[in-house]
C-alpha cells in the first residue's frame, strides 16, 4: 500500500512525537519491551487517522498528537496481551515481547504501556484551550474504546470454542477488536477539533465500518490474495480453522454431506494443499466469495456515505482516498 | 484485626457501590471473572482509606467513592496479573481467576477491569462541583499509582533472579509494590475534598510511609507470628526462598561461614523445620528481628508524623487508630 505525501508528512510528526516519548530507564524488564515494541515500525494507521480527523473537522492536526499517541500505544498494549492469548512467536517479523522475554514481562510491560497511553491524554487537562467538557470528552471515547476492544478480544477467545458461530456474534467480534480503536482514533482527533456531537457520531459509524470492511478484506485476502504478495501462506485462516467471514457464510449454506464435509477440513489439526483448494472450491460453489466481496463493499459504502456532513477539504479527500487503498489492496 | 464502628459504616458505602457497579452480562467470560474477584470480599483497605482521607481534610466521604471505587478496582486488576505471574492458585482463600479459568482470562479480564477502574473517575468530569484542574488532578494520581505499581512489580520479578539486592533496591520495590496504592488512596480522597498541595503531598508521604511498614511488618510476621492465627506456616518466605527485609539484611551483615549457610539455605529449594528453625537463630544472632521491627516503628513514625499538619477531627484519630491497629497486628 502506497503512502500520499500527506499521509508522510503526518506519519513523520507521530514519530517524531513517539521519539520524544519519555520512558524511565528503571526497571529495564518494564520498559525495554516497551521500547521493543514502538521500535517495531507499525503502519501507525490509527494515530494518523486521529489527526486527519481532527483535520476533517477544522482543527490543527498538531493538536491532536496526544491523542493520536494515546490511541497508538493503546493499540500496542492489546497487541502485546494479545500476543500471548493467541501465544503468537512473531510481531511485525520480529520475536514478539511474548517470546523474545516471556508472558510475565508481556502482561506487565503491556500494563505500563496502558498507563502510558492514558498519561498521553493529560495534556488536555493540562492544556486551557480545552474545556473541561472537551476533555472529559476525549476521556470517555478513550475509554469506550480500551474496553470494546477488551470485549471483542473476550468474543473472539469465547469462540475458539464455541460451535455455532452467527455471522452477527463474528461481526460483533470484530466491531470490539478492530473497529473499536478506529473508531476511536477517528472520534478522538474530531474531539480535539471541538467538533459537535453529530461529527462525531458519523466519525464513529464510519470508523466501524471501516473497521468491519476490513477485516472482512483482510479474510477475504486469505483465500484470494497473491500468496507472494500478501506475505503468507494462501488458506493459513482455514489451516488453523479460524472463524472468518468467509467460513461462517459458508457452514451458514452448506447442508448435508457437504456441510459435514466442510465441518471435517476446517477441524482438522491440518490440511494439505488439495484439502484447502477443496474448501475454497466449496466456498466458490456456494457463492461465498462474491458474496463476501459483496459485504465489504456495503460496509465500506457506508462508512463512505458517513463522511458526507463534512465539508470539501484536503483531509476529507485524503481519508477517504485512505480508505479506499485499504479496502482495494490485493495483500 | 477488629474494626470500628466507623469504618465498618464506611465499608457498607464501599460494599452498597462496589454492588451498584453496571458490569455488562457479556461477553461472559470477560465479566464473570470481574464479577468473581469482586465477590471474594477483601479487607477493602484501600477504599476505606480513600473515603478517612477526603474526611480528614474536610470533604464529604461520600464525594470520594468514585475514587474509592477506581483504587479498589485498580488493585483487583493488579492481584488479577499478579496472581498469573507468582502462580498463585489461592486468593482469599478461594482459586484465583488465573487457576479457576485460565491465564488468557485472567490477563483480559485483568485488562477490562483496569478500565472500570478509570471509567470510575469520569464521574467528577461531569460533576460541575469539581473544576478542570481537581479532575486532572485526580487522574493524575491515579495515574501515578498505576505506573508507580506496576514499576514495582517489575522490580519485584527482576529481583527474583537478581543476585544482590540492596536494602534500598528492596525499599524502593515496595514503594511500587505496597505503598503507591495506598499513596494514591489517600491522596485521591484528598483531591476529590479539594485539599491544597500541601496535604496532598503529606498524604502522600504518609502513605509510602505506611506502606513500607506494612510490608515490613508483613515479612516480621512470617517469621514470628503464632502459626495458627498467621494462617501461614512460619518461616514460608524463607522456604520459598523470598527476599524479604529481614534475609536482605541478614545476608547483608553476616560474614564468611555463615553468609554461605544463610546463602545456601535460602537458596535450597526446600527446607526441613530444623533449616527454618537455624535461619531464625541466625536472624536473632546478628539482631536481624530486633532492627527489623525498629524499621518498620521508624517508617510507621514517619507516617504519623507526616499527618500533623491535619487539624483534629474524627477522622484523623480513625486513621491513626487504624495504622496503629495494622502495624501492631500480631497476625
Amino acid at each position: 500500500m502506497k503512502n500520499t505525501k500527506q499521509q508522510q508528512k503526518l506519519s513523520k510528526l507521530i514519530d517524531a512525537r513517539l521519539a520524544k516519548l519519555k520512558l524511565p530507564q528503571e526497571p529495564s524488564l518494564l520498559y525495554d519491551p516497551v521500547r521493543y515494541t514502538l521500535s517495531l515500525a507499525g503502519k501507525r494507521v490509527r494515530p494518523y487517522l486521529t489527526l486527519v480527523a481532527c483535520g476533517i473537522c477544522g482543527g490543527e492536526v498538531e493538536e491532536a498528537l496526544p491523542a493520536a499517541l494515546s490511541i497508538e500505544l493503546l493499540h500496542n498494549f492489546t497487541l502485546l496481551h494479545d500476543d500471548i492469548m493467541d501465544g503468537a512467536e512473531k510481531r511485525r517479523g520480529k520475536p514478539s515481547v511474548y517470546k523474545k522475554w516471556d508472558a510475565n514481562t508481556a502482561i506487565l510491560s503491556g500494563d505500563a504501556m496502558y498507563a502510558k497511553a492514558f498519561k498521553q491524554l493529560q495534556a488536555y487537562g493540562r492544556d486551557d484551550n480545552y474545556s473541561k467538557e472537551e476533555y472529559s470528552l476525549i476521556l470517555d471515547l478513550f475509554l469506550d474504546s480500551a474496553e470494546k476492544v477488551c470485549e471483542g478480544q473476550g468474543y473472539d477467545l469465547m469462540f475458539e470454542t464455541q460451535e455455532d458461530v452467527s455471522i452477527e456474534q463474528y461481526l460483533e467480534m470484530i466491531e470490539g477488536k478492530t473497529a473499536a480503536l478506529i473508531s476511536g482514533a477517528l472520534t478522538m482527533g474530531a474531539a480535539v477539533a471541538g467538533a459537535s456531537s453529530e461529527q462525531i457520531h458519523e466519525l464513529k459509524y464510519t470508523g466501524k465500518k471501516v473497521g468491519i470492511a476490513f477485516q472482512i478484506q483482510d479474510d477475504l485476502l486469505d483465500v484470494i490474495a497473491d500468496p507472494e504478495k500478501f506475505g503468507k501462506k494462501r488458506g493459513g485462516d482455514i489451516v488453523e480453522g479460524k472463524k472468518t467471514y468467509l467460513s461462517l457464510l459458508a457452514l451458514q449454506r452448506s447442508e448435508g454431506k457437504q456441510h459435514q464435509q466442510l465441518t471435517d477440513l476446517l477441524s482438522a489439526e491440518s490440511n494439505t494443499k488439495e484439502e484447502i483448494a477443496n474448501v475454497i472450491s466449496i466456498f466458490r460453489s456456494l457463492n461465498v466469495i462474491e458474496d463476501t466481496k459483496s459485504a465489504m463493499e456495503y460496509h465500506y459504502q457506508e462508512a463512505i456515505d458517513h463522511l458526507q456532513i463534512f465539508g470539501d477539504s484536503t483531509y476529507k479527500s485524503e481519508i477517504t482516498e485512505f480508505f479506499n487503498r485499504l479496502i482495494s489492496r490485493e495483500y
